[in-house]
């Protein structure tokens, strides 16, 4: 079973790398760009359980290891193949 | 104008980040993930441009800058308010 996760940082929150980004994309001419936020995209490929059981583990993985829940929020996606 | 942007490594190209994720998961007793895989997750938000333009702009900007088209490959997702 796959999950695609999502990991940004909440609204808000100081974002660095966006901002270096940006900066970068100003300097290469792209001065259209307004706003930058980076964050991750994990994909997760987990060995048979069941689908509710798997998306609470996944829930749980993100709570423990995969984002900072004082800093960032998180979105899980099931991947249907 | 809001893109969401996915960088991820091509298939093939050894993920050292997604294998240490996975111990660290293995260690907290996910046993069940068999791969991970760790990749960018970019918002940006561009000033007016035209839609197939600024689809354009953001695929140069992922050539230029935001993915390393030797080792990575890009999708570009339009966010529709």
């Amino acid at each position: 079973m796959r999950f695609n996760v999502y990991v940004t940082l909440k609204r808000g929150v100081l974002d660095p790398q966006g901002k270096a980004v940006m900066d970068a994309l100003h300097s290469l001419h792209f001065g259209e760009v307004r706003d930058v936020r980076v964050g991750k995209f994990i994909e997760l490929n987990l060995d048979g359980l069941p689908e509710q059981e798997a998306r609470a583990r996944v829930e749980k993985m993100c709570q423990e290891l995969l984002a900072n829940p004082v800093i960032e929020e998180f979105r899980i996606e099931e991947v249907r193949a």
